[in-house]
């Protein structure tokens, strides 16, 4: 493949193109036009076919897209060609619904440790992965090449505790904790905030019902 | 306040200025700078001047921000001076997870019934809330003014799920399932999906190595 500088927008938008390549994929659809794309992601053919461009020669005229194609090439753009090894620092219920999605593993992410403070739970398994206590966390690192740690717990412990994992060697981290961290430039940090998805929700709400009023 | 047109781009900053501006009120600070404020958010002065411009005579020149009025008027512009009914549909381990965020529940967001289909989570209370059943949702929704339902249920039954609340009168989904909805255009919804987002922390792991490899 072609390498070539992708813009930040058409990244944010392989996800989506992913899952739904993979929905098709799973109902048997061997080619799709980008006017059929179309309809179903509600995205015009236009930027389908623009963002789709970026990876060079998927697209045949007149042939629509080889979907089983695209989907292996685009999985490889997003390094789904490869297995993480996963940790969960946090096994509350956040911690434990995630270690349970089986679909992340089908992806290749594995979840081989879950860590908490919390002595309750103590030998506890989630799908088979045993919680251990936060401090086996350093000796576990050692012992084990972990590409992804996942962050489950309160904000005030969330520093602390990432500080930890770039130590024992940790470059990436999930952090659901409602705070940013600073980390080292090298440590890649994806945040999900979900309170502040779910003031988006209540800003569109409000937004709604003043236009409403108005009318 | 009066009203502009205010771009997706800053509404989309805003929750974090109100998670930061929170967080410096917790801390006693009564008024801030723009450049202090850059500092601690790595946002640059000059966008923060900017964003918070759209909004309107908050800042003095020379004595910065009020802190409190700036906290108050933002919660304002994201409905967080309202309260929200909120029901949980999909009672597992994230739906769980939701309903003992009592964070929610001091912005406003008040989580008043959660559904699922599990008949042995059938009375079960999640921070004082008791779990019903699936089949009770349209009366409930009868008897309650219900402004928000999280879905946290499985891809497959999230639609179905979704067009009967609509049917119930919910106008505002925030949700978790693997999939987009297809709902009335004056339904609002909010997507948390986890998995697009784990693919980004792949991606820039991927582009990390490539990089890496390259010097």
């Amino acid at each position: 493949m072609e390498e070539k500088a992708i813009s930040r927008a058409v990244i944010k938008r392989l996800p989506r193109y992913y899952r739904y390549l993979g929905e098709l994929l799973d109902n048997g659809v061997e080619r799709i036009s980008s006017n059929e794309l179309s309809d179903r992601m509600q995205v015009t053919a236009s930027q389908i076919r623009q963002d789709l461009n970026n990876f060079g020669g998927f697209g045949q005229q007149g042939y629509g897209y080889n979907v089983k194609y695209l989907y292996q090439e685009i999985g490889k753009i997003l390094g789904l060609d490869k297995t993480y090894n996963v940790i969960i620092v946090g096994a509350g219920n956040l911690g434990q619904a995630l270690a349970n999605y089986v679909r992340f593993e089908k992806r290749g992410f594995r979840v081989i440790g879950m860590f908490d403070v919390n002595p309750q739970l103590i030998g506890k398994k989630v799908r088979g992965i045993e919680i251990r206590m936060l401090d086996e966390l350093m000796d576990f690192l050692k012992e084990h090449d972990i590409q992804i740690a996942t962050l489950t717990l309160p904000k005030n412990a969330a520093e602390e505790v990432a500080l930890k994992l770039v130590e024992g060697g940790v470059k990436a981290i999930w952090n659901f904790a409602h705070t940013d961290l600073n980390l080292p430039k090298d440590v890649i940090v994806e945040n999900v905030h979900l309170s502040e998805s779910l003031m988006q929700l209540s800003y569109n709400i409000t937004r709604h019902q003043q236009e409403k009023e108005k009318k």
